[in-house]
């Protein structure tokens, strides 16, 4: 498919997003966000101006504090003089764009600064369009001089490692919990996180936070013993207070200086793979949801599954004979 | 796709199979673990005879005892007159074919015992494959005049999701654990589990596991307090002195009374049309896999993609490119 938008337009877009025009910046994210026809254009326009930004992963469940410690993070990094860029995806969420009430009131300490750029991703159902759009969603951010891209995610499904897959650096935001700071904690989530803090380490609670993140680190260098490579470790930080964030920050650098630059683009490349196959299998499925075929002998085909008159097998041979059939 | 074999020789293996041929049982079970030509005439020869047999799901994670406390409620089974088809899901495992020594081993106490079938499921590197197959799988057992048949699972991945999508009653077995007893429960299963028993109740043992069933109960109703469904039971029980496991089946059977005959058929209706779509996106991940164009630029596409000379997003679309030429 090619667009029947001149390119001049797409390269209009990534000048002006260069120069740092919020709006330009919008449209483009829209553009790879709807996979657009544009999408290729736009990809292949922002290519040589990529590839500078730290993408920084940020996860947690909800209640954890995300919202409050991203927003703490990105004053932080602001102070440092960083551009900032924030992604928020939430594959549960039906609503995407920049304009909606909900990025500004979440953030909005940051609205009227013009050095940050907030935008929520919505993933319209399937996890696998967010894994599609989220990474070039980056690179516009990316080409557009931002100097930190945060990609945050509410911990859902497999949202975690999706977000995993297209970052540097991935931080794993957990509270302390009484008990066992382990209880509740997802599978799996502690092996792919670079950094782990726990927060809301304020007031009261700040023992227990502590004590929460010394077992964990423990926990994590007995499991990784004798590796040689990057232990995640654990700290303290809390969002109401301000405090711990730029320790976080500090840890998240040094995961990257860890990596070296040849291991930073060996990570990169291979995740470039990934997202290569991620986008062939969505458009697979696209190409199911969207078949004319199917969407005729769909319900026909549910009512007599259900009914029982029809066996999975069949009826799966009958779908697909309707999507080959176009 | 049809089969060059005639349809007469599925309808004998069906025929002999009813008869309790354990040959023909197996070779059936090859025919749709194979995802043969043949499959299609495989279900349709045995629907007639399916419906009857007791659908269980047995998961827990390696170590708790499974294959233990399986053959012990194969034995329970047998003591009340039933037969009994085990199938074994393992989808980390590259092995099948019930000739497989490890069958034998594992329970070697009903390896001679006629009433009793097992079989090894293996998903040949993707689990879509041991969705589409295992359902097919139980059919065979079924219409073999299993009364019961036993889906175990380990807890790899999404396989206790899948396995729970194809019975009619899901068994969580755990331990018993120092400090506290959900630490380490893969989240989400304790949604999906229908009846729960805390295993290796023996011994020194036995006054911490009651303990942490009753913990576990005690937050499964916290949980789903104020909901009308089916709360899963906590119950104990020892593979190795053979204690409590009647008491585990008393429970599954209940659970089954509890869904009433039309809430068992709309389960199973709902089940039958989820396998369909499992069917159709295996299909086309497999379509993908044998494309000749696609096993023909990948390993090109693949280097330049590593190499950075190839954004993922034209990556993609010649992989697509050369899937759609064939």
């Amino acid at each position: 498919v090619t667009s029947t938008r001149p390119a001049a337009d797409i390269d209009t877009l990534v000048t002006r997003a260069r120069e740092g025009d919020a709006r330009s910046v919008a449209r483009l994210i829209s553009l790879v966000e709807n996979a657009s026809p544009a999408l290729r254009e736009v990809a292949a326009a922002l290519a040589p101006h990529t590839g500078r930004a730290r993408v920084i992963g940020l996860t947690g469940s909800p209640g954890v504090g995300k919202s409050t410690s991203t927003s703490m993070l990105v004053r932080a990094l602001r102070g440092q003089g960083n551009r900032v860029g924030v992604l928020a995806v939430d594959p549960s969420s039906p609503f995407s764009g920049g304009a909606l009430l909900g990025d500004r009131v979440r953030m909005q300490d940051h609205a009227t600064d013009s050095g940050v750029f907030i935008r929520s991703m919505a993933s319209r159902g399937h996890l696998g369009g967010l894994a599609a759009a989220t990474p070039q969603a980056v690179r516009v951010l990316d080409a557009a001089g931002c100097d930190v891209v945060l990609v945050e995610t509410v911990g859902v499904g497999q949202s975690e490692v999706t977000v995993a897959g297209m970052v540097d650096t991935f931080l794993f935001l957990t509270l302390a919990r009484t008990g066992d700071q382990l209880q509740g904690i997802k599978k799996g989530i502690l092996e792919i996180a670079d950094v782990i803090a726990v927060n809301k380490a304020d007031g009261d609670r700040a023992d227990e936070a502590r004590a929460a993140a010394k077992e964990l680190s423990g926990a994590l260098r007995l499991v990784h013993r004798g590796s040689k490579g990057w232990v995640a470790p654990v700290l303290t930080c809390s969002g109401l207070e301000d405090t711990g964030v730029d320790d976080v920050w500090a840890r998240v650098l040094e995961h990257r200086e860890s990596l070296g630059q040849d291991g930073l683009e060996a990570k990169r490349a291979d995740q470039q793979l990934e997202f290569t196959w991620t986008l062939v299998r969505d458009e697979l499925q696209q190409r199911l949801r969207r078949s004319a075929g199917v969407k005729e002998v769909r319900e026909e085909i549910r009512a007599a599954v259900l009914a029982g008159d029809l066996p999975a097998t069949l009826a799966a041979d009958r779908i697909l004979a309707a999507y080959d059939a176009g």
